[in-house]
């Protein structure tokens, strides 16, 4: 028996803007963490050095605690059969980027990448909602709308590493066009933070109702306001979120049609709201479910604080590497 | 090392009307088949006495050709998990049927069991397009739409053994009401050989365009009636397979950004209309694919001979028993 208890992993969360890193062990604990700037590094090995400044004296610390078994890392377009980053519109350095093999290079450590999404369904198997499930769905609903998605107790990559875009596909087909992917009606474009901001202007346009919504500057409107105006009972901002949940709900019905999960797995901003959007996801599921799959799913939400489930979702990629 | 090339399994394909069977090789080959009737049969105990009595004398004579290692059934609602066929609206036995039980008990034969979609995957994963291939999606279109999904060589069953129910997904919010489902736009509603018809009627209602299809009895007009005359040039029927079509390809891009398959493979009568159906359907799945997906997945014909894949597929259940 190999004592696996004292083994420690690397997680690290690439966004446009910010890095984050932590070092991580196996129950979930974060021993160390922080972040770095990820825009003013114009190419990927002078990032990678950053990385590597901030991480190595962390490692050296932590050398009584236990052995670094390798760096997981979370990134957009992250994929992870071929290790690389591949047209990350959010990233400074484009085309397709070898990550795992600098890494590997700089460190001296085994690493593995996935997209975030990905690495927050495989965060939440280890040590979060999801321990002990076989099959689940992980939907993140913030800026964007992300998943991943686990069945027969594996993450589902496909052919080609990229499973599991669930944000893009078509639920309104002639819908809504998506700000950046061209694409009419996705899920993305009605249920991430910029979508419900774009359904309380098309409600404020159409209606002539009265709502506080009014009185803020276009510019400056976001989900945060909505939701604050929603709970003072503000009508408008209450329908944002009930078509939202609908919608919502609808796209879940189809992805509890496709792979039959026991829950599905929330987490991100856009949930905060609560009931306010949570009623009619549940209602509007329900309601497009054949009766086989009906008042079965679990619809929960994420039990990682949210400031750490990137990290620890990277993190988590660790514990599956083989030596 | 055990030879395993005198291995040989029984296929069950349980339908509403008629129960096919056949004896089958690793390499597909059907030595011995044929069908009995299924609704004739009040209770399940007297159908599969009836299932007994035309199997064992194949046994019998077989023999000397290898070992019979179990049997695999295909049938509607039928559950991998349990084993059983749960409340299938076309069978005239009602309720939960404990199905691998009473037929492990008769044949003293391990048994399994799923539904005839997922079982039909199976077969092409073991005998047809889908060899070697270890995420692929198959589509049946015939008078209802089934479909199997493997992803990491594993068939996904769920949590509860009913993933894969692709048909009842909704890709049109608020159309057309399925006949049985009463769900609002499902892909079932419109791309099964039933919803073909219904769009031909409502062709025909709404426009006043001269169509052989006006010569036909509505209440004769089929599938392949409808595939015949747009063969012909027919505008209506060339616009209703161009418009089944359509609905196919955006559910396929769905399916697409869900698991990320290596192909889709389709298989039933509907898609004999070949590029009347299939040129739109390829150009719709594109379009609706974010670009990473694009011109990456193959869209195939199943590989096995219509009258035998039923067989097959379930038969092809048994090679993955454990003992």
């Amino acid at each position: 028996m190999i004592d696996l208890s004292n083994e420690l992993a690397i997680g690290i969360d690439i966004g446009g803007t910010n890095t984050k890193y932590g070092l991580v062990n196996h129950r979930g604990e974060i021993l160390e963490k922080g972040d770095i700037r990820t825009d003013v590094h114009e190419n990927v090995e002078s990032f990678i050095d950053a990385v590597y400044d901030v991480l190595s004296p962390i490692i050296e610390k932590h050398k009584g605690d236990g052995v670094v078994k390798g760096i997981g890392i979370g990134a957009p377009n992250g994929n992870y059969y071929t290790g690389t980053i591949d047209y990350a519109p959010n990233l400074t350095w484009q085309g397709i980027v070898p990550l795992v093999k600098l890494v590997t290079e700089k460190f001296h450590l085994p690493a593995a990448l996935t997209n975030d999404a990905n690495a927050a369904a495989v965060g939440e198997m280890n040590y979060g909602a999801a321990r002990g499930m076989r099959d689940f769905i992980m939907i993140t609903l913030g800026t964007g709308v992300g998943s991943g998605i686990v069945a027969n107790g594996q993450l589902i990559y496909g052919h080609d590493g990229f499973a599991g875009e669930l944000g893009h596909t078509v639920i309104r087909p002639g819908g809504r066009k998506h700000w950046s992917t061209n694409i009419d009606g996705s899920l993305e474009a009605y249920c991430s933070a910029t979508g419900i901001v774009l359904t309380a202007k098309e409600l404020l346009q159409q209606s002539k109702e009265e709502s506080s919504l009014r009185q803020v500057n276009p510019d400056e409107l976001s989900s945060k306001i909505i939701y604050e105006c929603a709970v003072k009972g503000d009508p408008i901002a209450k329908e944002v979120y009930r078509f939202t949940g609908q919608i919502l709900g609808e796209a879940l019905a189809n992805f509890v049609m496709f792979s039959s999960p026991e829950a599905i797995i929330l987490f991100g901003g856009v949930i905060k709201a609560g009931d306010l959007i949570m009623l009619p996801t549940r209602e509007h599921m329900e309601k497009n479910l054949l009766p086989i799959f009906q008042d079965k799913v679990k619809l929960i939400f994420s039990e990682l604080k949210e400031a750490d489930a990137a990290i620890l979702g990277a993190s988590a990629l660790v514990w599956d590497l083989r030596e």
